[in-house]
Formats: C-alpha cells, structure tokens, sequence
C-alpha cells in the first residue's frame, strides 16, 4: 500500500520535535510539503501559501495543522473541500463553535477529521483507564504545574487571548482525566489567577464532579521552579491509582505497574493511519469544553506581573 | 387527552411573571405542585425537597427547572430518573459540559429534554429566518443593550461566577442570531468589560464570523440609560432586515412586516406540548457555547465599579 502523503502546516517547534519524527518513523506516512510564513524545512516541499500548496501538490493526502489554533477552520474547511484528511494539533482551535462545521464538512467530504490530545497517547492511559473501568472512585486529584519560563521562553502567544496561558498544558491533564475516567465530569467551581499584565490565566484552581457526584481537583501552575509535576492521582476502592510524568509512568498503591517512553505523537499518527483507512474521524471536544467552562464560570484574581 | 401535569421548580420572579400565566393559559397543562426553598404559590401544593416532592406527588409528568443555572443536572438526572420530562429555563447550565449527560439520560429515559430559549419564540423570529434563508448576506449588527439597575435591581447573584453579567440578556441575542442565519458563527474576537469590584462582564465587544467569512458584530453594554435597544439588523443582497424590541418587531427596509405580542413563553408551553407528545428533546447549545468561547477567548478590560 501507499503511504499517505502528508502536509505540515506550522512549522514551529511542536512542528520540528514532534511531528517530523513521528512522521518519518511511520512506514505508512509520507512527509511531502510544508506550508510556513516563515519556516521550511530541508528537503521538502515549502510553500507560503496554503491554497497553493494544493493546487500545486494534488498528491497531498491530508494535513497536519499545527499552526496556532485562532485560524485553523479556513484551512480545515479548503482542505476537506479538495478532499483531504485534516490532522489538528491541540487545542482543536481557539473556539468550540468552530469545530462543530469541521466535523460536519469532513463528513460530507467523507474525509477523517482528528482533533488529537498527545497526552492521552502516553503509555499509561489505556492501562489505567481499563484499570478503572470496574473501580468505585472515592476521589481524583490533578497536579499540573511546571516553570513556564523554562517551557515557554520568549513565547508571548500564549499570554494573548486564545492562547490559553496555564490551560495549555492544563488541557493535557484533563484530556487524560477524561479518557481514564469511566463518567463525564464538569466543573462546580474554579479560580483563575490572572497576572496583572497578561490576557491569560497562570494559575488555575478547579473543582469538577462527575455525574454521581465524585469530586475532581486539579491544580494548574506555571510558576513551579525546581522538580516539576504532571501527577494525576485517583483513590478507589481497589486501591491507589497515580499517573505520573504526564501519563509516562503508571503506579497502583505505589508500585509501578508500567514506565513508558516518550511515544505520545508516533501513538497519534498510527491512530490517524487507522482513522484515515477508513474514513473515520476522531474528535472529542471533552478537554476545550471543560477549559471554555473554567473560563465562563472561573472566578478571577489578579496576582503579579508576569515578565 | 389528559393535560400534561408539570411541576415547577425554582419561584422567583421568571416563574411567577412567565411561566404561571404560559401555564395556565394552556389547556394541555396543569401546574401541580412547586418546589422552592422559599417561596410557594397560593393554592398549589408546595415542597422544599425536589426528591420529596417527586415522591409524594407521583402524576408530575414533568419539570420546569426555572432555579438558578448552577446545580441543575441532579435535579435533571434525578426526575428523569423518574420517569419526568424536563424543561431547562436559559441558561440550560453554568457549564456547558453538564449537559451532555442530561441529553444521554432524557434519550435513555426515553423523556423530553427541552433547552428552553424564549427569545426565539419572539414574533419576528420565525419570519425572519424564512426571509434569510435565501438572502445572500454582507454583514450583522447586534446591539443589546439595557439598564441593570432597571431590570435586575438588587440581583447580586447576576454578578456572580455563573450569573453571566450582560451576557444574561445577550444570550437571548444569541440564541435569534443563531436562529434565524442559514449558516453557524464562531468568535474571532472580543473584549469583556468587568467592572473593578464584581465577578461577570457589564458589557462585551464580540465580532464573530460565519464560515463563508460574513461578519457579525454584536454590543452589549448593561449601563444604557434612557431608550433600550434589542436590535438585530442583517444587511442583504435583497434588502435590510431589523428585528427590535427583542424580536418582536420585525422591519425589511424600514417597512414594519410584522408588529407582534409578547407570547414567549406561551410560545415555550406550546412547543414543549408538542415534543412531550413523542418524547422528542430539543436543545441546542450553540448560544451557550457563544458565551463560553466569549469568555475563554475574550480579552478582559477592568471598568469602573459598578454598586
């Protein structure tokens, strides 16, 4: 069979570590262009111009979007329109609203639409959510907090509206906490801590429940220095489940039960390649949803300056 | 045919000025009982406890949440638990994740799940859609703005996380906008206005856009003093629709077509009848997920204190 014949859209850094190697290291993909106002990349095909990157290579199979999510849905909807795959890096876009065509337009096209969450693709969440699929669960709790300077240097994006702030890598844990839970959640109540000169969150305090009543806590912050925490701990009645290193390494009552390696975005595109033979899509607006109710129903603060 | 037997729950100032009167102006319907901490209505049968009440009161067919928008999925879940049909007053929810689960339980039950949103049940708001939908349009303008001070006195809830600020009328824009347009929106940008000392915006900037690019810009400011404006108007190829007074009047070219009553919330009953009759369930969250992206994507400016 063919590989398919993939186009990059955004070539930033996300772009550069993730994508390009997990592309390469599939026997059934093909990197063919790219398409970046300001980047390329050796020995592809670059284009500046979206719409003439597929007139000019009509051997393009789908699209990988990673540009920053405000302005995605042009690109998705000529995409599918010249009968494309379309691949989203998260968030899916900036806006729920703008999705619910996509997924319209990519069935019409019968083309697959995969709005994609890299962290559920890391080693520990299949295991545990089967793990849980039969548990009672008294409680979960979420720790998500790192140095934004040390992650996101330079990047003022993420401090525009749209960009997210402290639910960028917030969005993680909770698209891991909504694939290893068994029921849905929502939030009860929240606090954001807005610094005093930015349009985005830096720190997030949340109480969700699911729907019998089982609380949720996360804690989201960007200003942790020193070791760093991606930690999703849930207590059952069978026991003491925790997710640690942003779903890497998986522990039931301490012990380790899996360490994996680092393999969320070759697990994203071999999903993908599953999806695309047959035309399916894959789009749960579960974690943008959780994260737009946060910002409607989260109660602001103001803390310092953040330069 | 036996009227359908509804219990109201939550008597404020909405269920005694709306619903009471759009009940008993119904022949299908009978109102039974309510369920209020602390208020009852003269002559009918009075709970506090919403599960009591389900209880002793077995022949309720159904529901009217008119309480608060936050904490109204277990009421939801538990009289469809029961075998009841549940009408949502708007907002259906303080989030928009909590109601996915109410439409899995109403399909389940095999009951009807209504959304409610009056506005749309405006005079004009039907005409308008019809007239729409074979226009060719070039632009939208919202402009919704009213006296908190007159309309909301002492309502300090409104300013609460959950109580939406100026987007508790502006929904009611949003849910005609999303009505009567041939096509969904999706916000590009906005700004919210939160005065210094309170929790939820006092006005809002929005530009949306439909997905073949025709822009909507929507104003809603809660400090107009003076004449009150609830006016949509849609620029055309084939002429210039205005809906004022919030739906009710409706003008093609400065030429008034239709002047209507004020029956909403008849409106609401009638159409509840209906879908009750084939548990049918009629929501739709695209208003909500308006707000939601507003507040997620919306750049927030602090105003001066409101009192």
């Amino acid at each position: 069979m063919s590989p398919i014949r993939i186009a990059l859209v955004g070539i930033g850094k996300i772009a550069r570590d993730q994508h390009v190697p997990a592309i390469a290291g599939h026997d059934g993909l093909e990197l063919v262009a790219t398409c970046s106002r300001h980047a390329s990349l050796d020995g592809v095909r670059s284009f500046k111009d979206f719409g003439e990157m597929l007139r000019d290579v009509p051997e393009i199979d789908a699209v990988s979007l990673c540009t920053p999510p405000t302005a995605r849905q042009a690109f998705a909807l000529e995409a599918f329109e010249a009968g494309k795959h379309v691949i989203l890096e998260k968030p899916p876009a900036a806006t729920l609203a703008e999705l619910e065509p996509l997924v319209a337009k990519a069935k019409q096209a019968n083309r697959t639409l995969f709005a994609t969450w890299h962290s559920r693709f890391a080693d520990g969440v299949r295991p545990a959510r089967e793990w849980l699929a039969d548990a009672r669960i008294e409680r979960v709790t979420v720790n998500w907090k790192e140095d934004v300077r040390h992650w996101h240097p330079g990047q003022d994006w993420i401090w525009e509206p749209g960009g997210l702030g402290v639910f960028d890598p917030g969005i993680n844990a909770l698209s891991i906490v909504t694939a290893i839970l068994p029921r849905p959640i929502h939030l009860t109540k929240g606090e954001l801590s807005f610094p005093a000169n930015r349009a985005t969150p830096i720190a997030a305090s949340l109480r969700f429940a699911d729907v019998t009543g089982v609380p949720v806590e996360a804690e989201f912050d960007w200003r942790q220095t020193g070791p760093q925490s991606w930690d999703i701990e849930v207590v059952a009645d069978k026991g003491r489940l925790t997710l640690s290193n942003g779903g890497a390494l998986l522990r039931v009552d301490g012990k380790t039960v899996l360490e994996g390696r680092d393999r969320e975005y070759p697990g994203i595109y071999a999903h993908f390649t599953e999806l695309a033979a047959s035309n399916r899509s894959d789009v749960d607006l579960a974690p943008l949803t959780l994260v737009a109710d946060a910002f409607m129903l989260g109660r602001r603060n103001t803390v310092e300056a953040f330069d």
